[in-house]
């Protein structure tokens, strides 16, 4: 059993799997590598529970087999090599060769290593990049409390108008359409989980194919398959808190909206980061006051409905929904304490929600 | 009281002083920022106890006087000024104004801030980065431990022939030469404050003028004064750990056997770093053995002297030794349990002494 791969190659494989591979767990089996010698490559895996990766890599093989080798040793060592080129023997240690170094790791049968087992997709395909950035979209607004679990996760929903992600921790709520032709389901995927999605597929070329199993969404691209363990239940019905009717709607860029909130900001209340934005024909004012003072700033907008309407924001909150806004942003008020909509006026695909704070 | 001052000068006198002033303190009044409005500009204080700072900035101004404000905001929100220009008007309150940003910030008088006082250096002056750089090369041999407090300082010793910075943790030394004419004396700076010297003046060109009171050593530079409060005592003896006569002498390129090093350690025990160097007619061997295997790398060598010889390092102390050496290092063994000399051959100034692991 021998392997002959490019370091760089063998480097950026093990990239992929470092951040889920745990370098401690309750079951010490899982910190290990597993390395597979098959026809189609060399094949690395990796699990921290949740999500399981096979990466698959050219190399030159001689012999097939599966063993294990300490994970975090493994990465390190290859990361340093002075060599372009690896060659690894499997004996009963594994020899690795590089340049003038060479070392003897111990190795372990794969015996006891947990089976990943992924799905087999259909047809459905969907582009990597485009997938990564409807999740990265609206990640920011997911929970990260204890209570009502759900809102812990990105939920994905499936239709044959298109994906739509969402996420909301129920004070906000951001959604994200990207149209494709897909068969109708609703998935919540946990947020860790959903990062890791976004980092392992977000610069690869081309398409991932969709699986969706017992509890499982698989996700199959050229040389990495992920599956990704889903959480049970759907989100309630969110809808039904997206303002449908406004008073007033503001266009202005989000950029400019972004810094100036971050100044004023700095002056807030550090419990609720309360900012109070005045709309008001033409001008926005934001202000904030707080123990060490007053900030306050004001921008042109285009405004049309309502002359002069205030709302009060926690500022962080409208900070984050302006996050994925490039360019020129629309800010749609239901009224002084009820929900605010911003969307991009250049990708009609996003779309947030933030709740004012109560005057 | 007003001041004018373009945004960047006034958040590059505050880098200056943001980390030494603490962010909470059981003496809250530190956690301000003294702003003194004089004839000879803008000036800023801080201390941590430990090092005190004053930054003169030029800069309009009109009436003079000095009050505290909050450091952390007033810092914060310096940064995320959208003018090139800022107005600092004093009243019951500060008014900032910068481009379409306004804030009025809480003050309070500087009674209760304690009286930063600095020293009056006479005619003696050197290099900010040199000096900076004769701290830089010794630092991490200094201890970390609470035993012999002495050694987590470093020490530095003028004399006519020049200013020698030396640390040691007991298990290594490092020393630095530099050549320049000052009056004798030895001063152990704790190498925290160290840092803080390095930190300011590395970058600073030109020279600093020195002066050494009762426990403090000022340094004066074009805008910044500094007084740094010195250790009690000065360093054992330490000339004696460092070997006069040598069994044998090694040269190599410093940076691939820092790389080598890095590479076998990998696989070292974790508790002593363990890596044996076998040095052996222009060849050195270096392995280490661990719970997950071994590693093993040679690399080519000039020596001279004895022609075989074993000796075993803690693989981080002999990278840290390392890291000051640019181009070419010379390795001096006097015996496989008795102190090596680490030299680099393109700067005589610099010396370490790292101590072997018994065999």
């Amino acid at each position: 059993m021998e392997v002959r791969i490019p370091k760089r190659t063998l480097a950026e494989g093990l990239s992929i799997l470092e951040r889920i591979i745990p370098s401690r767990s309750s079951n010490p089996i899982l910190t290990y590598l597993p390395l597979e010698l098959s026809d189609n490559g060399l094949i690395l895996k990796g699990t921290n529970g949740e999500v399981d990766i096979e990466v698959r890599l050219p190399a030159e093989i001689q012999g097939t087999g599966q063993m294990l080798v300490p994970a975090q040793t493994f990465s390190q060592i290859v990361r340093s090599l002075p060599g372009e080129l690896v060659e690894l023997i499997f004996g009963e240690r594994l020899e690795l060769h590089s340049g003038a170094f060479n070392t003897q790791l111990s190795i372990t049968s794969s015996e006891g290593y947990p089976e990943l087992t992924f799905g087999n997709p259909g047809s459905e395909k969907i582009s990597a990049s485009r997938l990564a950035q409807a999740i990265t979209r609206v990640r920011y607004a997911a929970s990260t409390e204890e209570y009502r679990a759900i809102f812990r996760g990105v939920q994905l929903e499936f239709s044959p108008q298109g994906l739509r992600s969402v996420a909301s921790d129920g004070f906000r709520l951001a959604r994200y359409d990207l149209p494709i032709t897909l068969e109708s389901r609703k998935l919540v995927i946990p947020a860790r989980s959903a990062d890791e999605i976004v980092r392992v597929f977000k610069d690869v070329q081309g398409e991932v194919a969709l699986a969706v199993g017992e509890g499982t969404l698989t996700l199959v691209g050229d040389a990495v398959r992920m599956a990704v363990k889903l959480m049970e239940g759907e989100f309630p019905d969110y809808a039904r808190v997206i303002p449908q009717s406004f008073v007033l709607e503001a266009t202005l860029s989000a950029e400019a909206l972004q810094e100036s909130l971050k100044r004023v900001a700095v002056l807030s209340d550090r419990n609720n980061h309360r900012v109070n934005l005045l709309f008001n024909e033409g001008k926005l004012d934001i202000d904030a006051e707080g123990d060490y003072g007053r900030g306050r700033e004001e921008l042109n907008i285009e405004t049309s409905g309502e002359s002069q309407i205030m709302v009060a924001y926690n500022a962080q909150y409208l900070i984050d929904a302006l996050a994925p806004v490039e360019g020129t942003v629309r800010i749609k008020l239901s009224g002084p304490t009820s929900p605010s909509i911003v969307q991009a006026t250049e990708d009609s695909g996003y779309l947030a929600v933030v709740v004012p704070l109560r005057v």
